[in-house]
Parts: structure tokens; C-alpha cells; sequence
């Protein structure tokens, strides 16, 4: 469908041209009259006017849409090659040093010193891409697990704590806006079942 | 809008009821038929069909788009973050090297050795990801630079070889599917005015 503004007019023309407009001639002989009416349905110029216009409306409505669909994929598209772009400088970065490190194979000390804050450079710049993208680490408020940002991948028997206290992050969530994008996974501990209670329970078994 | 498939049986409903289709009592007086029909205008049957099926055409093709809108908008949110989850995999590869440089300042020669290895696999997974995007390497099928892919970033005096010949790949460029997403940055020759020339030039100006 062409994209000019004036398709509306143009279309609503064309509903004009369909919905019948002109004044038949019929002669008032009370039988012609009862046949034109019984195979016919009538409009008021209102009703004429109000079916051109909720014509008019739809196709309005379908139009705009079929644009906001067309700019959506459009504007999808864009924000991923904006990140892709973004990306492609991280791994410029890392190609450098990965290039560095294998036409060196004996790095001199100040390269080794020189190191964490070589691949922290690219360790920052990899993670603001993603925060420009709203994704930031998930912080646990207390050591008590929310169950909405972490997941439990194993227990372990400790009686120092509470049970059920988290004792060790496996592996840093994130959220992507206030969504969880990958929940923050954590062990947390059990308490062990105590020795006189295994007995007894199988002294009751037997 | 409900997304009952039945609101094409409702609306054809309301709009049957709005489109009149009583036959209204009129004398058969000459001048009763006269005045009825100098108000109205007149649908056959199928002209009122013909709309009642234009309208219902319409109003369906709103509602799939406005479904296409939303299903489009959710597969955009998720391809970008399954997207950032991968990328969070190689942020958790490339923060446990950092870490264990920052907490390694003298790391041993074993863990040197191994390091472009480390490196490697970092940045194969990056690359995996984008390459997943249909993001791969702008391979040049010439030293002739081709201006689709290249972008000419400085020129250098050469008089080794021809004129407008690549000497030198400055930053490598990418395509995503068939486009280019980022071109190749390239450095061309240039051959070196000769002196002659340059001296005729000036006894021509003198």
C-alpha cells in the first residue's frame, strides 16, 4: 500500500464511488414502489456519513499500525547493531591482547604487572555496554536467600549458621531493568541431622 | 480490544445493527415517495453484504497487526536478552581471569604459559556469540581496496607498489548476514609527487 497521506482521501473517494449515491429513477406506481422497497436497504445521509467515517478510521488505524510495525522492526534492528557495534570494540580489545600475548610467548615482567589492569580495562568496557543496557548485578540485601533473584544450586551441611543461610555465591545474577535476567545462584547451608535421631529413627525401622 | 476470536461475530453483529435494515412503512403516494427517496440513499443486498464484509475484513487485518505489533516487540526483548545472557558468560570468563590476576600479583610461569590459551577461549566465545548474530569477519578479496567493505582511514607515500593499494588493515571490519556492520579500516599508497613536477609546477605559477 502506498504511503502518500492522501491515500485517505483517495479512499474514502473510492467508499464514496461504492456506496451508491445516486437517485434511482422509479416511477410511483404503488407496485414498482413495494418492489424497488423490498430489495432494498435504505441509509440516511447521517448513516452514509458515519459508515464513511468508521471506514475512513479503520483504515486510518490499519495504516498507522502497519507503520508502528515497519518503525518497530526497524528500531529493533538498530538497537541490536548498535550493541553488536559496541561489542565489536570489546572484542577489538581482547583480540589485541590475545594477539599481544601470542607473538610474546615470554611477556616481560612489566606486561605481567601490567596485566590486571589490561584486562580490567576490558573487563569494564565489556560491562558498561551491558549497563547501558540496564543490566546490573542483582545485590542481596541480607544472607537469608530472596528466592526472587537467587537459585539454590547446592546445600551444604554447616552448623555455624542459621539453616537455610547463604554461604557462598556460585555465580552473580543480574537484572535487566528491574526484571531478573539471570538469578544470582548460591549455595545455602543445612544443619546436620543430628546422630541420636538417625538412631533412633532406625532402631524404629527394625 | 478482547482477543476472543468471536469479536468478528460481535462486531459483524453490531455493525449488521447499525447498517438499517428494517423496511420502513411509507404510503404510496407520489409525493410521500418523492420525499422518502430525495433522503436516502439505497444498498442492494449485496452492497450491504459487500460491506458488512469489508468492514469485518478490515477490523480482522486491525487486530492481527496489533497481535503481530506485540508478538514482534516480545521476540525483540527476547533475542536481546538471550543475547545478554551469552554475553554474561563471557563476563564471567573474563572477571574470574581478572580475579585471579588481581588476587595472583606474581602469577606463576605455568599460569603465563597457559594465559594465551585463557585469553583464547574468551575470546572464542565472544566471537561464537556474535558469530550466532551472523556477525563475521569482512574477508577482502583483494589488495585493491573495495569501497563497499573499506574505509580509508590515512594514506601512505609508496612507491613500491601501485597507487590505491591496501598497505595496511587498520581495524578489522565485520558483516551482519550480508551488511556491512562495521567496514574495514584500511591505510592506501600513494604514489610520491615527483620533484620534476612539482618544480614545473612552480615556474608555471612564476
Amino acid at each position: 500500500m502506498s504511503e502518500s497521506p492522501s491515500i485517505y482521501l483517495q479512499f474514502t473517494n473510492w467508499l464514496k464511488s461504492k456506496l451508491p449515491g445516486n437517485k434511482p429513477e422509479i416511477s410511483s406506481s404503488p407496485q414498482d414502489v413495494q418492489a424497488f422497497i423490498a430489495n432494498r436497504y435504505f441509509l440516511t445521509q447521517e448513516q452514509r456519513d458515519w459508515l464513511i467515517q468508521e471506514f475512513s478510521d479503520l483504515q486510518k488505524q490499519n495504516t498507522t499500525l502497519q507503520q508502528s510495525l515497519r518503525e518497530q522492526q526497524t528500531q529493533a534492528t538498530a538497537n541490536t547493531e548498535d550493541l553488536l557495534l559496541e561489542l565489536l570494540e570489546v572484542s577489538d580489545a581482547l583480540e589485541a591482547l590475545l594477539n599481544y600475548l601470542e607473538n610474546n610467548p615470554d611477556p616481560s615482567p612489566e606486561f605481567i604487572q601490567r596485566l590486571p589492569k589490561s584486562v580490567g580495562a576490558v573487563y569494564r568496557k565489556f560491562i558498561s555496554v551491558l549497563s547501558k543496557r540496564q543490566v546490573t548485578p542483582i545485590e542481596l540485601q541480607s544472607n537469608q536467600p530472596d528466592f526472587n533473584f537467587c537459585r539454590v544450586v547446592d546445600r551444604e551441611i554447616r552448623n555455624d549458621v542459621e539453616d537455610q543461610t547463604i554461604t557462598k555465591i556460585v555465580r552473580q545474577g543480574f537484572l535487566i531493568g528491574e526484571k531478573v535476567l539471570r538469578p544470582t545462584e548460591i549455595i545455602t547451608s543445612k544443619s546436620e541431622q543430628p546422630l541420636q535421631e538417625t538412631e533412633d529413627k532406625e532402631q524404629a525401622e527394625n
